[in-house]
Order: C-alpha cells, then structure tokens, then sequence
C-alpha cells in the first residue's frame, strides 16, 4: 500500500461483541467502505465500557492514524459512554451540542425528551455532528475522530452520510483467481517469487472449503489496477503451470 | 467482573479480515467458549501481516492479560509470518520443531514435506505444540501465549483441544429479558439505578430491530449466577411497570 494514502483504525466499543453476545457486522462493512474509499483499514480494536481504557486507546490511535472510526456506546443507557469519554480524551467539557440538544428537543413530544435522551445531545465542545436517517441521534467528529452508532443499520446509514465528506486516496483494486485441489503448500514457493516482483501489491493466499470442494483462492490488492492485474495473471500461469484449473475470481458461497 | 478472573486478549492477525474480504468467524466463537471457561475476553485487536506491528502487539499484550490467543498467519505461504514474529518478540531462535517435524515429516509422500510446508512445522524454540483433529500442521504455546489457525474450523478443532488445559475462573453467568416497544431512553434511568445496586453486574442494554418488531434486550452478567438472577428480575419489574411485557431470555432472530 503506497505511503500517501490515508489509514484507517476502528474501535469496536461494547461488551457485547468481547461477550460473544453479538456477532459484530461492522468490521467488514467498514472495512470494504473505506477501501473503496482508498483509506485502507490498518487495525481494529474491540474494547469494553470501560472509561479509562476508551479515553487511552482514542489517545493512541489518533495519534497513529489518519482516521479513527468508532461505533457503540453512544445510546441513552448507562452503559453508553463513549461520547463522554471522547470529551475526556481530548480534554473539553462534554455539553449539550447547541444544534443536536435543539433538534431532539424539537423531535420529542414535551416531557419526553428526559434526562438519559439529553445524553444523546450531549457531546464534546467542538464536536460537528454526522446525520443519518434513521435516528434523530446524529454521531460526531472531533478532529479525526468519527463517533457513530453501534447498531448496523444506524452505523451504515452514519457513515453513508460521512462517506462523501471524506478525504480518500486511491481506491484499492482486488484481482483474484482460485484453483480445486490445490493445496497452499504446492504453490507457496512460486507465490514467494512473484510477491517479490509486485512489492506495492498485497498478494495473499486463502484456503477454502466449500460444499463444492476445497482450494484456495489467490488475491492482490493495491491502488495500480495494472498491478493487481499483472500479479494474477502470473499467478493465473503458475496454477495452470501445477497442473490445475485456474478460476477467475473467487469461489462460491 | 471480579479481579480474581483470568482475562484474555485475541489478535486477529491477517489483511484478510482488514480488507472486507473475510467476515471474521472467530472472534464470537473465542468470546463465548472463553466466557464458559472464566476467562473473559477483554480485548480483540485485528492486525495485519507486518512483522513489526505483530511483534509490538503480541509483547504488548502478552504482558497485559493472562492469556493471549492468536489467530491466523501460520499456513505455508509468504504472507503466513505469525510464527517468526512470536520467536521474535520471544526473543528465541524459530527453529523446526523436533516433534511438529517429524510429524509432519512422516505425514507427507515423501518428497511433498517442501520448504513451505517446513514453515509449519518451524516454532520458536521451547513451543509447547497445541493438537488439533484436522490438519497435521499444529499450534503452539509460548509461555501465556496461544498461536491458533485463522481458518474457523481448525482453530475450533485447536480450541477444543485446548480448553481443558486452560485454567479458568469462575464461569460468566448469563440472564437476559426483552420487551417489546420500550425504548432504551425511557427504561435508562431505571437501569441506571439498578446498575448501582449489582456493582458486581455488567448490565447491558442492548435495542434490537427485528421482523417480529423493534425493542430492547437487558443482558446481565457476572461470576454469581444469583447476583445476575436477581438483577435481571429488577429489571422486570422495571420492564412491567413501565407498561410493557417482559420476555425472559433474548428475542428470537
């Protein structure tokens, strides 16, 4: 991956996913968006509730990426306190954002919008918000740092809103082609050598095993299309060269 | 949770899961058999397959928690390098394992034990080997650190493998309620008092949006199988008199 393009960090924040209670579902969301993007995902940390370890991980990683994507904890719960900690870890008051306090104000009818809703409209000072359509609860920005919601489908629609208001790089290309019964040990070597040629191009091996059949599915990634291209194709002759049928593209589900 | 329990951290090690191109599998199936054990997970990291970054991470972490689990990168081809990076961080030669070796040496037609499938079997000096029912190729232990296949199936044949010899804690114990129509802000303030009362508790609130219809899921857990019946059966008082019904246990899919 060239040096100019962005990086990304997520932090996965809830108990819920460290549970096992919940299978995660943004991870790989994120992961494809911003490689669309050219904003490659270089890590992900799934951390606790836990106040002091949320304001020292923010701290870390800001520091260390272009940008930080969070979601969870930003409900009306006690549980929620990532909006706080945010605060906290870029030492501002947390307070009722003038323009988010006013908007959900104005969405409950009078007497609903109590003390946990407030929360909600609650943020660090200097926070610009992120909208969505599915909830009157918008997510925010402090510097690089994006704080959205947890649940899938409020998180997507977040980051929909986000997506062209991020600065991206180049777009990350994939070329793949997979082989049946070919095992990784067989064509590890020849791999090796062609790594060695395309150093821009992340050339990785994946073994599957599928109902119709085991193999492994080869994939080079990189901002040159060309590249990724060319890497197949020589990967696509060195299948051919063990005596398998190279595939364009990646196996069925 | 109490401070008696182990804790256990989960690296995720592959660009793999970083790019979108693979939904993790295993960081749910980790999460839920380590909760069986006693031994909470408490963070995951997802890293990609660059030697520094593994190797800071693994000292970081290693040193943090009581148990560090590895997954991925210990497959035969040049983008596998978890092995080499945990000798490093060691600070031990990586060296082929007398035992793995041989193993793996008599498994294989002869002439098929190559360079690359050599990589399997090569550990850092001292590995204790970690057996599993489908693949000839093992993990291994160092000290407090647990190096698994990223593939879900054989890491889980690894794991099960593993799980009586770990020494676990006090299991997590479970009780959940849901209801139907009750938003998160409007049961918050209830929760938040009952929180204080089960400081031994972590009490989520957790909303759903399914087919059968939108409501919100309150998990509690903790080591006393008690604490977390009597916590959850405030809540349903909570639940009921807020005007809804409340269903014992989690909301169908």
């Amino acid at each position: 991956m060239p040096a100019k393009n962005p990086t990304a960090c997520l932090l996965v924040i809830g108990n819920e996913v460290l549970s096992g209670r919940t299978q995660d579902a943004n991870i790989r969301f994120l992961a494809v968006k911003l490689g669309e993007l050219g904003i490659p995902l270089r890590e992900v940390r799934v951390i606790p509730d836990i106040a002091q370890t949320i304001v020292d991980t923010v701290n870390e990683v800001r520091a260390k990426y272009t940008y930080v994507f969070t979601t969870g904890g930003i409900g009306p719960t006690h549980d929620d306190i990532t909006s706080e900690c945010i605060a906290a870890a870029f030492g501002v008051p947390w307070e009722p954002h003038p323009v988010a306090f006013a908007r959900m104000e104005a969405a409950y009818k009078p007497g609903d919008f109590n003390a946990a809703r407030q929360r909600m409209g609650t943020m660090p000072r200097g926070a610009a918000l992120i909208d969505n359509a599915m909830s009157v609860a918008p997510g925010f920005q402090m510097e690089n740092v994006y704080v959205m919601a947890g649940v899938p489908r409020v998180m997507q629609s977040m980051f929909e809103w986000l997506a062209p208001r991020l600065e991206g790089g180049q777009k990350i290309e994939s070329r793949s082609v997979h082989a049946f019964g070919l095992p990784e040990g067989i064509i590890a070597a020849g791999l090796t050598e062609i790594q060695g040629r395309y150093p821009e191009i992340d050339l990785g091996s994946y073994p599957f095993y599928r109902p119709t059949g085991n193999g492994v599915t080869l994939v080079a990634k990189g901002t040159s299309g060309a590249d990724a291209e060319a890497c197949i194709a020589e990967v696509t002759a060195l299948i051919a060269s063990l005596g398998r049928t190279p595939i364009p593209g990646e196996p069925a589900e």
